[in-house]
């Protein structure tokens, strides 16, 4: 089985060493960085920031996008903004990258772990609805921790490899509770779910633009979100909360230098002019894989396929082995690295990660199942260029 | 004396619009975007990050640099190194940039406000002996606040405008009390005081490449530090305190996502090679701004001249009005505006900032002599070239 996958991977990519996600950088984005440098604003003063924003608003078809430094400052300000104070807690899915669950931290909150969903990846709704009738009260529409006695503030479902999670069913169980919604879509930049772009389900949504995203700025992200009041206050809390006052400067909170530079900008604004290609590039690629998993008739392991009624950017590429199969992992691993094709495993799970081994949880099998089976493999958008 | 103050500006800067502080941006720039952007490692992966922190290292004179996103980030990261804890409370002067205060507040921690001397614009450390003598008790090298209970962790000098701040005497003080010296340098890189440069005195200093800076990366930032062990701390905490552990990564604590961008790296790594030039270009137009005030015999203001046993890089250009002047100063403000040339008046003093009215303070009579006398003119490192 190792080498037929090897075997597969190796003829769609070739045999040269490949990253797991390198960007597609070339004559556009030497353009608009040269455009940047000679109209000298480098930093987030100036035009630049506002135009990607207004890029990126109209090709997710949301009101108003705010670009920042990161997606994880794009988090906290999101959280922030959804109303999380310090106290509360916010469930969130055990499978993501560390940063949905330190932007929790920041505002002063406590994640607290929902599984996931096989065919998504993503939070499992049903699961989530049952049990937070376990171990919840909602009352005036507020819930509350029987456990803990904490209020339990909004839900971070996160977009997993770039995959839609059913987020229309996190959704409406979060309303019963009157849980915010806060979607995590730093990996889903050109994800669908029923012709919605990921990022426009909750009142925010948040988007990265790291240099191993889909589109990236160097470093980025944004807050994504139809309501004007929101952006207006993500826009003054990311900028310092600096309001003028005649010559004076006044700060009438205590804000964050969270926004991004126009250098950043610039760039993420000449990737997104590339963005249907690359969207289109990564689901060859699944198609290729796939294709070549079944041409030689591999057992044991599959591509995972977007889930239906979905159209996702197959951000990460991802091998899931079968439950019987899933010992051979950490040696597949091997076997393509050696290959010189960096592959990786899914994430640590959060709730086994030191911070957070002391935060609530449900129980989580799903989660803990495709952590054990699962295996990114090499997955930029040039690869079939 | 207002006509005579705007022809001795406009006589050195012509008569066209001009900026507060505009970078210097050209050739060596252009070259290092599109190398950067060549080589495909436009996020903190590869080694540009790493070249920027060895070469600012080197002109600074400290042994480690660390570069993150802005000087926010590096400054709240210094704090977290430095010790400071939820409910301590760190001393700063009353007059700065409110990202030194914010800092602060994101470890949970109390800002204490202190007065600063007229000779440097920076922190009294007379007057920070006298008043920690009057409301603090020392005891096995701790201080507390006898009125709030609070342990004093910090102290945090800033370099007001570029010029050096009396850090000897501030550290004199602070070893007496075991405070830490985090030095706030974001506006004072190419700054040296007896020869040894801004951000070398304390435990840790902190510098800012934003747009506005002698040395931008567009927006970006830099903890210094002699200490080894300190410096890897600051690498590990703001890369989110990953560490592998076979094919896994774990995070050993709640790490921020801080790190500066590749594409940030290669600007600031390129601005670099022209910080001489730089220095000595506001240098001169310090020396250019005087000569006209002293040819039109302005009287009622002269410019803020660097104290002496410094070497300012002089940031931002200071026209200081005599007390019996300062009436004038909005007016003059609007003189200088009305011309085309950008103009400010100094921060708003941060005691007097809505998120800190509350918090302790000493007197701060020469602040607020200093805001109402003081306003910064045209300083970009391009004027004069």
């Amino acid at each position: 089985m190792i080498p037929q996958i090897v075997s597969a991977v190796g003829s769609v990519i070739g045999s040269e060493p490949i990253e797991l996600h390198a960007p597609v950088l070339g004559a556009v984005e030497k353009q608009r960085l040269l455009e940047v440098l000679e109209s000298g604003y480098v930093s987030s003063v100036g035009t630049e920031v506002r135009r990607f924003e207004e890029e990126l608003a109209e090709y997710v078809g949301v009101k108003h996008a705010v670009a920042t430094v990161n997606g994880t400052s794009a988090l906290h300000a999101a959280l922030l903004l959804a109303g999380v104070r310090p106290g509360d807690e916010v469930l969130l899915p055990a499978l993501s990258f560390i940063a949905t669950a330190n932007a929790i931290s920041y505002c002063g909150a406590t994640p607290h772990f929902l599984d996931i969903e096989e065919s998504s990846l993503g939070v499992d709704p049903a699961a989530m609805h049952d049990y937070l009738g376990s171990i919840s009260r909602t009352s005036s529409g507020e819930t509350c921790n029987r456990h803990t006695g904490r209020r339990i503030a909004a839900v971070v479902p996160v977009h997993t490899f770039g995959h839609m999670a059913n987020v229309e069913g996190v959704v409406e169980v979060a309303g019963a509770h009157g849980l915010a919604v806060i979607e995590d879509s730093a990996e889903a930049l050109g994800s669908h779910r029923s012709g919605k772009h990921a990022g426009t389900y909750g009142q925010l949504g948040v988007l990265s633009f790291n240099g191993n995203k889909i589109v990236t700025s160097g470093g980025g992200g944004a807050l994504l979100t139809d309501d004007g009041v929101l952006a207006d206050q993500a826009r003054h809390l990311t900028a310092t909360s600096r309001v003028a006052q005649g010559w004076e400067f006044i700060h009438d909170g205590i804000g964050f230098n969270y926004r991004m530079p126009g250098l950043n900008a610039a760039l993420g604004s000449a990737q997104l002019t590339r963005i249907e290609d690359l969207v289109a590039n990564k689901r060859r690629l699944y198609r290729a894989y796939a294709r070549e998993f079944a041409e030689r008739g591999v057992r044991g392991a599959r591509l995972f396929k977007e889930p239906k009624g979905t159209r996702s950017n197959y951000w990460l590429q991802t091998i899931l082995l079968d439950e019987a199969d899933e010992v051979v992992r950490d040696e597949l691993l091997d076997a393509l690295n050696q290959a010189g094709w960096q592959a990786r495993p899914a994430w640590k799970l959060l709730p086994e990660q030191p911070p957070y081994v002391a935060c609530p949880s449900a129980p989580v099998p799903t989660a803990q199942a495709v952590v054990r089976r699962a295996i990114n493999i090499p997955s930029g958008p040039g690869i079939l260029v």
